[in-house]
């Protein structure tokens, strides 16, 4: 196998591409999938200040590695979800996230979960009769746009890659969730009291990002969230390995298929979902419930009320 | 385990509705359900001609037999396909398909694709440069409406199960084909020059319709189409497998949800699909190219021009 772009000896190969690449020529490869969803869905301008939420995995490091690379001004959010004993999950994820920060020389920004609010996921998950990840996801989408508010920041970026669209999108249309399907897109303009938010990885799947930290040095967490076990995700993912391993492309077709001949079709029940949408009065973040779903969890968590104001935030 | 109906033993379970049933409430169950797809999707009328698309696999026996039950007036229709050496599959698909029309005292049709038009699935679908699921596909659509228009039948129905529809759904939705999103109905309706047909066993699994013909002692063709093996579609059921030991239930709101959710956004697609629909000058048949797929499979399959006319049919 010979790399397409230098015709040196290929070390990687990307089947849905029908293409194999040296490791530099790799890595240019990664840039322009990034740049070109950039591009393609106008996520963002040079000069605009971005957010990058990070995990210390490997998705969202190679975001923000990528970002830095391809000259955008990205700073790093980290949030501590008290996940494990101390030394386990969240402490070492925190590790591999500051370790990255401090060898690129870029600012991290880390909420506590535990520090700032008083819960963490397992207990606070537990107390409110949510499934950890649900209060995990609803944190981290609250804290992010929070946080980005806070700081003026022209958009948040996560580091969502093809498989997870693809899982995602898949779980809304098994259950045709037409209000979240006419939702998943690689760009959510900014809104009132939301953010702009944008996923520049729908371009690369898993194995192209873990191989891309390698090659790149970054030493990433590799354990899933012990928390995540068993979630009905990971099933569809296991799907659709088996369905592009008969046929190679089959998550990039399903996915992007999606954005250019379907979305559209459930866009009106998304818009009607988001009617009503009114300050939180304990937080001010918009909701079209009485409280907040980030509020109830908290009030919930810690069987006390909320305090108002903005959470105590460190800086690297 | 007790029957849900009778308290009895159980033998049979059926996750997907957290139930269990003795042998006599299990038919009865599939009764149930193939009535209340009747019922709900306005398939027949008590009293019309119905001629059911039988291969001599456990699908199409089982509605026939089910259909006779339920006081339908049902006719069957065989398609030779000739697949298989002799006494091979074909042959023995035919055999199960005669035994079961002699022993309900049933009229049965047969058309013979190598007698009637000359070839075979194997060496048309070569000929023609088509898989061989596509050219069996088109060329059973095409027979089927044909004989029942012909013997002016009120409806045709197939044995489509809800396995069948939910992996046809899954990979019109991988591809995201809107045009067949449009028309993946349990029903469609009669048109100019097409019959209405119907999918009475969207209900039913096909697990549920291979214990009710063991249960029945309807013996059937057991084996798979020898030339189906490897297509995509069966790598659908096997991904939905996976999804539905998961979770129980999700075939059915995949495929249900589906209906009462999203095919109505995709109409408009298949409606321009078969915009400009027009008889074949050969055969009559609607088509939008200028001669039919059959038509044009059975010229290159042959390699001479089709004889004008309905073709020899034997009745029983």
């Amino acid at each position: 196998m010979r790399c397409r772009r230098c015709r040196q000896p290929a070390v990687l190969e990307v089947r849905r591409h029908n293409a194999a690449f040296c490791p530099d020529c790799f890595v240019h490869h990664c840039r322009e999938q990034v740049g070109r969803a950039i591009h393609d869905f106008d996520m963002m301008s040079p000069g605009e200040r971005v957010l990058v939420a990070v995990s210390g995995g490997k998705d969202s490091l190679g975001l923000w590695d990528l970002l830095l690379d391809l000259g955008y001004q990205a700073d790093g959010l980290y949030l501590g979800l008290g996940i494990g004993e101390p030394g386990g999950y969240s402490d070492q994820s925190a590790s591999y996230t500051r370790a990255f920060a401090d060898h690129r020389g870029a600012t991290l920004i880390t909420v506590d979960l535990p520090t700032d609010y008083g819960f963490d996921i397992p207990d606070g998950s537990a107390a409110a009769k949510r499934v950890p990840c649900s209060a995990c996801g609803l944190s981290k989408r609250h804290l992010f746009n929070r946080a980005a508010l806070d700081g003026a920041y022209d958009v948040v970026v996560t580091g969502h890659n093809l498989d997870d669209e693809a899982a995602v999108l898949l779980g809304n249309v098994l259950r045709w969730h037409t209000e979240y399907l006419g939702r998943q897109l690689p760009l959510l303009p900014a809104a009132d009291g939301f953010v702009r938010k944008a996923k520049p990885l729908v371009r690369l799947g898993e194995r192209e990002m873990a191989a891309y930290c390698v090659i790149r040095g970054i030493d990433y967490i590799v354990e899933e969230c012990p928390m995540a076990a068993g979630n009905r995700h990971l099933g569809y993912k296991e799907a659709l390995n088996d369905i592009e391993e008969q046929s190679p492309g089959s998550k990039q077709a399903f996915y992007f298929g999606f954005l250019d001949r379907a979305v559209a079709h459930f866009r009106p029940e998304a818009v009607e979902d988001q009617a009503g949408l009114r300050p939180c009065p304990t937080c001010g973040s918009p909701t079209t419930s009485e409280t907040c779903a980030f509020c109830s969890l908290v009030r919930r968590a810690t069987s006390e009320p909320v305090a108002v104001g903005a959470p105590r935030r460190r800086r690297r």
